[in-house]
């Protein structure tokens, strides 16, 4: 097991966004590759009892993502989006819209920074804009907190095992 | 000269979204085209001095965009993004982003519904986030309200000339 960093997570009141900040042991190129590479990445997105399954994963401007998470009672949830920008090793941004909502269209932008801090240790930056107060909140109530947390501590395991490799 | 309808713009300070709403005398069949249609769409976006010239234009999901604006003294800018959502004749959902920035990243999401009201009239509202209230004044300060209540107009007459095709 990897040793874990603190988590920021800010979601002022009455605003429509979402910080995150992360440091991580590994280099940015290589915490980049784990958000671009389908098999990494099914490895570390969301809380440790699910699991997740690719649907589509075009990590390119104007590509396309769809993923679909089960947990343990076999419930499942979906999620998709489009990315505006992917620029390795710096930056991606894409769309996001969790489909168990009653209607569509409740997407929320999210913009990922990945900083050098020194040769094995960078910050991500993630800062996620939603329709509304209420939008933002709804998934911070959705258990959000505990899913980041958790994604990033498994992605410091994914991300041990890939520097051993 | 079609008749104008008022486009209402509500930036309320300290947030970080735009709301505008705007009626149009035509059914949403033809407004959605004319969003969704390169030659109609370069006939109205931007205010009246400017001309529009569209790079990339592909509105379904996942797909690009990009226009270059010209100005009377010469001067361009241009605009990119991609589509994450587009649902004939109901809402389009788009990031966006001004490539005149100092850095790149400075994207924004667009949700734009069209609503019929009656067979001749229908309603477009259209929700603008941006990554903070400082990016959201930043638009504003652009001189963007005079040029979306003038795409509205010539918007108008787009409208009413296609309806006597």
């Amino acid at each position: 097991m990897a040793a874990h960093n603190l988590t920021k997570i800010a979601a002022t009141p009455g605003k429509q966004d979402i910080l995150i900040t992360r440091e991580f042991n590994a280099p940015r190129e290589l915490v980049f590759k784990a958000y671009t590479d389908p098999q990494l990445y099914t490895r570390w997105i969301g809380p440790r009892e699910v699991s997740t399954k690719i649907v589509t994963f075009e990590p390119k401007v104007g590509g396309k993502y769809r993923y679909i998470q089960r947990d343990k009672s076999g419930k499942e949830f979906a999620f998709h989006g489009v990315y505006h920008e992917v620029k390795s090793p710096e930056m991606i941004i894409e769309t996001f819209e969790f489909e168990g909502l009653p209607e569509n269209g409740h997407a929320a932008l999210e913009t990922v920074r990945f900083e050098t801090i020194s040769n094995n240790k960078c910050m991500v930056k993630s800062k996620s804009i939603f329709l509304s107060p209420e939008d933002r909140d709804g998934m911070m109530q959705s258990d959000m907190e505990k899913g980041i947390k958790e994604s990033f501590d498994r992605l410091d395991d994914v991300l041990e095992s890939e520097k051993k490799k």
